[in-house]
């Protein structure tokens, strides 16, 4: 990613996230690892303990030209070449003989994808914090309005009563997930990638596991059982967690969208100055967050293909399909950083139209009790015979504009089984919520 | 899946995983589950035991006709609701009562994903017992071939020595993620579905979380926070897991692939009558197993990628997204599970020509042992030295086609530093395994 | 595809196109380019007329059984090899000498793909068959209800009115160029495959491309510059066109399943004895044609990504990426197929609530005609100022529930460029249709 | 994309394509619209002729700052609210009366859409310019090595003789197919958008269709029949010719990485200063080109996937489907750009080394011939007795490491057929190249 604002940048990421991925950040990322691997040889005694100062000096991005190196690395074939030529003579400037030891015994790929494996670390820990941000205020949400009624959508119909409460509970119970998945990421995916020119450290001759395990000491990194170089689980996994996030804030954001669609109008994303107009029609409040969020679940799911299409990587080194990871992975996280950004704004700032969602329960002459009549009349009449009555006298209730229990009133297999009294019973908008309180206790006791 | 053996199903697919996806097998898991709500309810006193003989006897999936319920399945949108139907009037012919209870409290989707579960639930077991098979052929493999050299190839150019052993540790290693990941979908992805009409079980009314556990019991399966009609994170998440090690299995093929090219012909699949012949020229002999593997790799990626754009499921239940699923999941299990029986008979049969891998790594006049040279010349020299000596008589030793070692040998700076024997040695195929070893052992000791 | 019924087929494919992609069909198209091959060589000279009659009496797939033919395409690695040593067999029976001349000079890749083209042939003309019945009955909507208004929506916001028949001129307008790209495959895409074992056609010597034009006259297919083993591009267009359709069939479902919502209700589905019902609730009329068109479009475009994927194919012939198009290609026609069977019904069908269109154009206190107002001010006041204006008039009429007429009345300057007349004009249904019209004509036009 | 440099833009887009698509350019598309639109709109009387001199005065991009644009835009939800916004003001300045009709009539999308459709243009151009090269170069090669032999490759293996200038055919042919579907996007793919606030420019009254057309005028633009704002269609298919292209690129690349490998070595990317070398052995010669082409072939599948996903979007502007394409078009044209150059650098400067690849026809002991062989004993023993004869023979001389023609020599029913001289001719490097080059002739015809 460009170290400069972009202009449709702030739409679809996040700018504590992007900053992570930056050119300049991929630089420091890779010198980073440089530097760590000469303190680890160092340790191990397989590089002079004089030459670490100047490696360490040197090992600064804003010393190297981005453009020069993005030049050098179309040439090379990736930015590890350059960037080591690079760091070598800098080093070379100050301390000819350190220069020796730059990046000894490595190979590109591996200060690559350890540089990558840092920014990526980095990354998880952001997106764990807004997401715990989230999480919160999903809880909240579960909790406030867990009395809030509001027709249960199956197939976008109206269909039986939820409640508000019910349905962020639902959203966060999925996250919930997506916290697990993410924290699953520090045990075996973000690891040390370190194996010398083929996954042999034979340039370290019988000191090859010593200093991987000096240098994931130095940058806190697990070191795997073996080099990954052509094992590409590790990425794709990691791609899928975000993709898995990204796509459950898809959900939530579709949510929200189809409830503050103009007939519905139940909720509303936060309103606020410049926020959500149009160019044309000054009326228009437009949903802003809830579009990038789903904008991001409609982008991510191919980029994560990207990742599964590259895995066969052939021998001990791809030949292309490596390179296709480069700039997939951080797109697929910049989008999941910028939609949680997005929906964490929508729905610490979420308006909900209460009264609308109570009006909406019996708008529809009282169907969404359809099922609770149903149940009731199923008891002494069967399911079979319950569900045809019912759903006849529904037909004749939309047929005639008339209340589902007035209807229902009238016919004898009804009346021989409830009193008017009872039947008003099962029309009553909190007598068939269910489990919805002890659903959103469960979600909220996993935290 | 069509219940019926097809021309290509044997060569993507695997009969024992192919079996647990025919419409009969989804028609018995969906009896299965409507039997075992029928148990749970009596347990929980919610509907009579008596009717529980002749809902039992009544799922039998041949008693039921795939045709005509596909035909129903077209009007209704769901293959459920004609099932219901259809198992009410079996259980009426013996039972009248008894059919009043049919589906009690259940919606279609509790059926179909809860019967999807337990399909799946096998079909992991299936592909985990197949996959330890392969495990365990390939730890053979590792260590019997540790001392097997031939060319680590990085970008398919010759790099510098590896073992066969340590590519074989390399693919094992991954598939120990595989199996890892594999075994970790019991404990909350591999869960009881249940939720009626909108997810607030409303027509148990307060005993919606009994009957959910009691079912559970009775499936043996977790029961989750809350139900997922729309939160759909654990069905991608199952996808990705078979993805991975589809990714992994079409690794293992191309190295396989690329090594039985005639130019290279290191190893081999296992030959057989009537196996990977050519109709058109009789000398061929194919890779089968492989290209089957990779065939799988390639198509998995783009079939997980919809079980990520059907994530964003509307309200309480999806309009379509959640119906992508149905016939996607089993495709990426089928592909998967015919993978992993095509590699397994590749692996198990795979006939390595030692000889010719030990040839390879002389074969380009010892440029193999660039890398030694060059860090052996680093420890006096410099690495970017030492780098630019040794890259200069590679050049010259492939335009005069003369050996390294030889063009080495005549360079003052070479022969100031290493005698003719310190040279020669550091050509020797057995000086430069690095890790090698150590790799393998660390892999073998992870099972 | 399976030769037999389905549960879910019938949801997702259409019948007369699965059975073009039946395991019979297949084998039937494929034994249908061995006949026209040995027609094609008997005309130019190449085999004997003598052995004509007993290749073609072979040529019915109903002589060869699929599930054996199965078996050995797992090991050959093709169905064409274990195909062709079949009907030699056959041919053998009345006579031996013309089995000699079966698939003459052909491999087997010649025979698959030329066989998968005719099946696509048919194919494509079924469903421009079935598309201009679609198009036919939107053609009559369109005209119907350019009358009909309904408010325009933007990011699922009322905005300004439109017409139906504009929608379903909208609708019309992407569907033409569907039928222009599926017209367009005649030409260049259905071509002829025939270049023996590697291309070349040697084994036929000089004769090869005389061959080949008798076989394209044999099939009508037309004889490409050269065969196309490895050059995919024509699969994978193939494959765009089909899933534009469905993309397309996708957008209409999407536009008719939010207008049926229980909110909006303007439009439905055709009803119908066992259509759109639920299990759990007996009022419920789900959309159910739309919903399989929605579930087509959300999974082809990653089918239709494997087949990019799978276009680098190696050298002369592909190891596995040729093999992911054989069960991918079929699949998306179907899916495409299927769509547009649904996408017919629904509109042949389809129920409109005019009543209701014409009521939600005033419901929101006429705010869909802030535009018009707008528009008309900005003639004097400039755009800026006339857009600040009604902005604030419509915050205020939402906050205060008032009619936005009203509250521009009241507003000097509004009142002192529009009088009360004027004004009241600005809010007439039909006022504000602008080129609804227009764009229907010119849609209706061009067909 | 940024308007800056990057570290890996170089090896994955193309300078001048890469210009096409920074914010700076995009900011500069969606200027040139508004002015155009202004022209427009005074030809046709809409607005005041003396509005226009400001309005063009203000569109240059280089007075807007793309950081603050993406501040707002970040609010507003698409660049154009603000962009229109600032515009408005800039204008303000030099003329208040012409900052009233800056914009007029048009909605956001327009703007966005047929800035675009400007900036594709420009694209398309530059793309057909640079195929233009490679597809003269090919056809040269194509020419040129018409006489060079190579073993043809199916599934890896060593097949039957083709030639080079056959392999450069086919490539070029298949780009033939890129050139004509690129042309064929200035027809009805590159068209104006411009439909106001719901697509029936209702704000220009009776205007609308006028207006269209002029500003298709000043844009050099087809008017389509309607607008398009959800309609996609377009987009994919565009996304589709681009992501055709690179799938052929990338079966170039991959048929030159195949054969540079060390084994096999016939073919060569350029060498030169700083191209293609390692971190970590000095002798290697790593494919770069070729390996940027297959990684844009890896990555643009998924890219494509999701304009087909974002095809269904609703009613009359989507609410994230079409953001989601506002990245993934620039992105998937721009890999394209830098593939084609990238294929284009590694074949003007090819290297062949035709020794080797003469050798390889005669490598494995004659089983390249063995085609020859079995089809012209067929002509007498039949098809499958000659085939099973050469399979056999084929056999033992792998067995025994013998010339294949030596053990048929040896055959009784082989030298009853053939002399040892009729024999030994069938085995000549140029006997067995059939229509070779008859297609190469076919496909230089088509230019």
């Amino acid at each position: 990613m460009s170290d400069f604002p972009s202009l449709l940048g702030g739409l679809f990421g996040a700018p504590e996230v992007d900053a992570v991925f930056t050119d300049t950040a991929r630089l420091q990322a890779m010198l980073d690892v440089e530097a760590a691997l000469a303190r680890a040889q160092v340790r191990c005694a397989v590089i002079p303990p004089a030459a670490l100062g100047a490696i360490e000096a040197a090992g600064r991005a804003d010393l190297y030209a981005v453009p020069a190196l993005g030049q050098a690395t179309l040439l090379a074939g990736n930015p590890a070449i350059p960037l080591v030529k690079a760091l070598t003579a800098q080093v070379r400037h100050t301390d000819a003989d350190a220069a020796r030891w730059v990046h000894w015994g490595a190979t590109s790929q591996d200060i690559i994808d350890t540089g990558a494996v840092l920014q990526l670390r980095e990354a998880v820990g952001l997106v764990q914090e807004r997401l715990h941000v989230l999480c919160t205020a999903l809880a909240v949400l579960a909790d406030a309005e867990r009395d809030t009624g509001l027709p249960g959508r199956t197939l976008l119909q109206q269909a039986v009563p939820v409640t508000f409460g019910l349905k962020a509970a639902g959203w966060l119970d999925a996250l919930h997930r997506s916290q697990r998945r993410l924290q699953a990421l520090y045990a075996d995916t973000l690891v040390l990638q370190f194996g010398g020119a083929a996954g042999t450290l034979a340039s370290l001759q019988a000191r090859g596991l010593d200093v991987a395990q000096a240098l994931g000491d130095e940058l806190q990194l697990p070191v795997p059982a073996l080099p990954w170089h052509t094992a590409r689980d590790r990425v794709a996994e990691l791609g899928s967690a975000f993709a898995l996030l990204t796509g459950t804030l898809g959900k939530i954001a579709t949510d929200i969208v189809l409830l503050m669609q103009s007939e519905v109008a139940e909720a509303f994303e936060p309103a606020g100055e410049g926020r959500g107009g149009s160019s044309a029609m000054p009326h228009k409040r437009n949903p802003v967050g809830c579009v990038a969020a789903i904008a991001a679940a409609t982008r991510v799911p191919g980029l994560l293909s990207t990742l599964f299409v590259a895995m066969p990587q052939p021998h001990e080194r791809a030949a292309g399909q490596w390179h296709a990871e480069w700039e997939t992975v951080p797109e697929i996280v910049r989008l999941c950083a910028g939609s949680l950004a997005q929906v964490t704004v929508v729905v610490q700032g979420l308006q909900l139209d209460r009264a609308r969602m109570r009006d909406h329960l019996d708008s529809h002459g009282g169907l969404l009790y359809a099922e609770a009549v149903a149940v009731t009349l199923a008891e002494t009449l069967g399911k079979a015979a319950a569900h045809a009555l019912v759903e006849q006298a529904a037909r004749q209730a939309l047929a005639q504009s008339r209340h589902l229990r007035e209807v229902l009133q009238e016919l004898p297999d009804v009346s021989a089984q409830l009193s008017s009294t009872q039947l008003a019973a099962l029309f009553a908008p909190d007598s068939w919520r269910g489990m919805a309180d002890t659903w959103i206790n469960r979600v909220l006791a996993q935290r």
